[in-house]
């Protein structure tokens, strides 16, 4: 499993995949988030139904494929899929790098330029 | 620059480094998007200013630290500034990958626990 690792070593977490760099500032939710972000790992197309799900509750999906990135077929299917999920729902979806899908709800757009720094 | 790529090589789009799989069904868009997701480039700590904008303007954003991957001592100078950001807005932050960071506005939460799917 390529994608998800660690950034720093020393906040790396046993217990998840996540380096959660966000652990000292985390006390602060005195409301429940209206949206999360999802990281789900996809294995075949049968999955999906799962994942997609998050989308149409409103949440935003980011979908590593690298498990299935020598299978174009599969990936055909899986893409056609969420086009058309995004397609029902008004949302959006992107590709972030070789095994990176972000797929959003209604509402949010991908921006496809990537943006670089002035300096 | 090796995190942006493409998935599918007959799709990927020459003017921009994002596939854009959503071209066919772009013509949906009734109203103004809520929210946008940005995916930047950092190459080194003054850019983070422009950057951290688009989250204090409600977006999120994908930061691509791959250029600076090398450099601890900057990255932490960039995490540390970022930590401080999403404290003072109620946001959040998570690595994604060895070279990506996820910063979320007020309200948005990333779910830290990769999910696999069931099959």
């Amino acid at each position: 499993m390529a994608v998800i690792g660690g950034i720093f070593g020393k906040s790396h977490r046993r217990d998840s995949e996540y380096i959660d760099l966000a652990e000292e500032v985390g006390g602060k939710e005195e409301t429940e988030p209206m949206m999360y972000v999802k990281v789900a790992e996809l294995q075949n197309y049968e999955d999906l139904k799962d994942f997609t799900d998050y989308v149409y509750n409103g949440d935003i999906l980011i979908l590593d494929t690298a498990q299935i990135s020598s299978d174009d077929l599969e990936l055909e299917r899986i893409t056609n899929e969420l086009k058309r999920v995004i397609n029902d729902i008004g949302g959006d979806i992107a590709g972030l790098g070789r095994n990176l899908l972000i797929v959003t709800p209604a509402g949010i757009k991908v921006n496809r330029r990537k943006i670089r720094g002035s300096f």
